[in-house]
């Protein structure tokens, strides 16, 4: 057991947390929050989606979005492609760091996106193609990797299939999603273990929900297992779609302050990070998700950590 | 690297967590709260404190509390007990089971209960002697093991030096308190690390706050030390004292959704637990604190834990 010197975070929280938000947030106060996260240290923000406006209409403003946010040298700024339709959408308006998603879960990827895994997984053959004549880099999504809401427990040994499906169609990086939040530390371990003999470690990401609680402990069981890229969300945006009020992303300032604590290098910062958070969740007119924010805005510990 | 096969979870809702929330619970509402936790297959469970009601009046009832539960044969009632007077009224009340604390920080010592170190461990000495005497076991708490809101850090030695202190006197077993949540797993193991230098690590307890959204993590990093007790509350009762809006204790439910995902025994149910959880939040009038009882009750996922 070993922990990683440093760990990249990708923030999620601009698509994967505001597409799963009930309301629509204006494409100003998107830009904002995204330039506002850009000045934090994160080298990946993903964020829009180009899909259809009538399958996730808080993303309809993808392009105006793109487009109008700044674009700092060193950071990637990636965006959902479920399709060649949105690919070349993306590619027009600047994009040039793509994500695809597939599920481990066949029910899922039915009830999902309408079709099977083999089936999302041809579709994104074209698309992957497309990408590499174009230099366009392609991160792959998998969800349902420690549960499905329809199947219950889903195998590692599937998770891993679909994984190395997308890695062998030239995904330079497989995030690996708890979609629902039911993966404890050991099943954690387990799923990684068995994609791990297929992809190496560092091509690994852990998108892990909170939904349960227990993303923390999951996301320190990766971690002691080499796992060196997390997926987080600012102020714990998105919620889960599938329970309401109960919370979906783990929250990137609970992260990156265990983060701090175990001395892992990240180059972001904690400060910054829990003023965008803050600013969102003010538009949003919540309060954060982020137990760390909740507990640095209206204390004045000493903090060891910050 | 082992988990343990068996947890013992101390629930210190209805004391810890209580005395901390803003409202005075009326006895006959935690009488029916206790006999609703009896019911769900914990064998510990701290009911009251024996202080002065002018320091944590929500206690004010505790001869009431600790005569008007059922007391089911298997379970421990422990109460706080900070002084020989507190001592004697919880003895007469018909307590067999008491818990003593100190801090392992100097400034919190001084603060919190107006006496340095040395002296609050003096006062223990005869409280301990005549608990011999009477046969009455002694349980102790040690605070700010991971940090102090006044010092900052602390260090593992000196919560090896209290914790010791309070096991030579006789204490069957030394919680160690996370009191403000700054902890991070490696921390932990390193705390941890000392006071087994000391004593057997089946003699320890992690008590570990969730503030900063660690404890799980914290507690995760624990058991793979072999730690195989926890204490946790109910629901998340008792929020933080020192920061408003900020949670305290780590909820029973979350702690437990996970010693079930890792296949370790507790013999608690969480469906009762959850239940006990919704009683007195419904009784606080807020929402559970345990992200367990969030998700649980406002979906129909299959559980595979539950």
């Amino acid at each position: 057991m070993s922990l990683p010197t440093f760990v990249k975070l990708v923030e999620v929280g601009a698509r994967d947390g505001l597409q799963n938000e009930s309301q629509f947030v204006p494409t100003a106060q998107k830009i904002e929050f995204i330039n506002r996260l850009s000045a934090t240290g994160l080298s990946v923000i993903e964020v829009t989606s180009f899909v259809s406006p009538k399958w996730v209409p808080q993303m309809r403003d993808n392009t105006a979005v793109l487009t109008g946010i700044t674009h700092q040298q060193g950071i990637s700024y990636p965006v959902l492609t479920p399709n060649l339709q949105g690919f070349d959408m993306a590619v027009a308006a600047g994009a040039t760091d793509v994500a695809i998603f597939a599920a481990a879960s066949e029910s899922f990827s039915q009830k999902n996106i309408n079709c099977s895994i083999q089936e999302s997984l041809a579709r994104f053959n074209p698309l992957c193609q497309r990408a590499q004549q174009e230099n366009i880099r392609v991160r792959g999504y998998v969800s349902c990797v420690l549960g499905c809401p329809y199947e219950g427990t889903i195998s590692p040994q599937a998770v891993a299939e679909v994984a190395t499906r997308l890695y062998d169609m030239g995904c330079y990086e497989i995030s690996l999603g708890d979609t629902i939040g039911t993966g404890t530390p050991t099943k954690a371990c387990q799923m990684l273990e068995a994609v791990a003999t297929q992809i190496p470690l560092s091509q690994l990401a852990a998108h892990f929900h909170d939904t349960y609680g227990q993303a923390l402990a999951n996301l320190y069981a990766a971690l002691t297992m080499g796992i060196s890229v997390i997926d987080s969300s600012v102020a714990g945006l998105g919620g889960c779609p599938y329970a309401k009020g109960a919370s979906g992303n783990v929250a990137t300032e609970d992260v990156l302050y265990m983060l701090n604590g175990l001395g892992i290098e990240t180059g972001v910062n904690l400060t910054a990070l829990c003023q965008a958070g803050q600013f969102i969740s003010h538009y949003l007119q919540r309060p954060s998700r982020a137990k760390v924010a909740t507990a640095l805005c209206i204390t004045d510990y000493p903090n060891q950590n910050a």
